[in-house]
């Protein structure tokens, strides 16, 4: 396995791959693997011939009070998993490779941001497209991967990809999820055992959501009203949203008649959760 | 010679020619060819196995009051023109093919662009990078062809390129000139007999403001104004701006100490021309 941390050595490398005919795949990541990680990864690696993973904890994405600085970093850790899962090269840059002088051209993103978390999260997604674009033109992957836990990064992706027809495949990966069903997070180790215990339900909530659905409910306000009732009766947590939108526009409709995504965010004492549920107009699952 | 209208076409040859390791050069136009783009087409022949030239008239360049509409259009005088100088392959999309939907991620440019023209054309280059990102992914190019009579627009493709780390080489084209060193443009039939036989002193200028720096004199300030003193004497024309400044960056200098673009801005009865000359601190010419 490689480990580079400079744009030209990248660009040599791919090159010949390219050259050789083998296929890449794309793992875009701000470190400290977990679980869900490992996921992209082995769904890379049985698709493409490479696979590359960035380590990047990238500054642009994070608004002021929010935590770059204590974001949490173990290079040993990730390089070592990396390695275990069959990475052929990390791409592991400082800010000063990423990002040697101010940008003069900004890209911001106008749709599919002000719901979901990026209402609390202003400016976010225009770091994530600006590094993703850089990213991708350094390692100008075949496929790239990305979780569906972050549903609406997929949205914006997808989004990014098709407005300036980049030649990559968005591959949505499905939540890795507990025995329980409590969809995997480093964070999950800040909930108390009560919390815990009770924190699988908010995907129990959301299925109760999408059963509705199955059922022949289709009005978008007794769906999230009967899922806020289901998740206050399981859990102490506070809901901070649950929300119901067309999927991957991210668009607000009143009737249930096309792909939807039903998302949750839950504080608890330490931590706030967000999980959701992406189905069609009938309620079949797309990503759960 | 291939002519292409739809954006999965475009990809499919060019993967092809990527796969057969053949080098690809790429010509983006607004059409109405002229002698400028010919030779941004014969370099790009010269240096790469295949050629592209794209045709679009890109709606998001032009600011409101100017001239989308009347824009000069002749596909059968460019195809010809492109087979003539052996391009392999024209892009001719639609409105509809490039921007199917309203853009969810913008682009704009927060440097390098107000000064020169880019003053009076505000979001101007705004859309020509949107344009550009999407032309560059659709082509895939190693090398891409600019001319140097549009100098403003180099200055900011090259930092585009250089923000969002895109593998392409940015080829620079000096301007086409007539014999008498005006620089071509299809605007010039626009002059009257008397201001065509005045306006090959708007480049005479721009030398002699450059032969002043040969000669030791090194204040941005002298320049200018032995340049507009040199070419108010010999043109009726009305002087837009003649502006000096550091290049690629654009920004304003008092020492010539860098490389740096002397550039005019004239206005005639019935045509706006411009001109400029790009050269080192010591006075030797860098783009003329």
């Amino acid at each position: 396995m490689k480990v580079l941390r400079e744009i030209d050595q990248v660009n040599t490398l791919v090159s010949e791959w390219t050259k050789n005919g083998e296929s890449i795949g794309f793992v875009p990541t701000m470190g400290y693997l977990h679980e869900g990680h490992i996921r992209l990864i082995k769904e890379a690696k049985k698709e493409n011939d490479k696979v590359i993973l960035s380590i990047f904890v990238n500054p642009l994405q994070f608004g002021k009070g929010e935590d770059l600085d204590t974001y949490p970093r173990d290079e040993d850790h990730d390089r070592h998993v990396a390695k275990e899962n069959g990475v052929d090269l990390v791409f592991l840059p400082t800010n000063e490779t990423m990002y040697p002088q101010p940008l003069s051209v900004n890209m911001t993103v106008t749709n599919r941001t002000n719901v979901l978390c990026g209402k609390s999260r202003p400016g976010h997604f225009d770091g994530v497209v600006t590094v993703l674009t850089k990213l991708f033109n350094i390692t100008r992957p075949d496929n790239v991967y990305f979780g569906m836990k972050d549903a609406q990064q997929v949205a914006v992706v997808d989004a990014l990809i098709k407005d300036y027809n980049m030649p990559v495949n968005l591959i949505a990966v499905p939540t890795v999820r507990e025995e329980d069903g409590l969809a995997k997070s480093s964070r999950n180790v800040r909930l108390s055992d009560e919390e815990r215990k009770e924190a699988p339900s908010i995907q129990e909530a959301l299925q109760y959501g999408r059963k509705l659905v199955m059922e022949g409910q289709n009005s978008k306000e007794m769906i999230i009203e009967a899922t806020v009732k289901f998740l206050e009766q399981k859990t102490h947590g506070k809901i901070d949203y649950i929300e119901l939108l067309s999927y991957p526009e991210l668009e607000f409709i009143e009737k249930i008649d096309r792909p939807v995504i039903l998302a949750a965010a839950v504080f608890y004492d330490n931590v706030r959760l967000i999980d959701n549920v992406v189905f069609d107009h009938e309620g079949l699952v797309i990503y759960g």
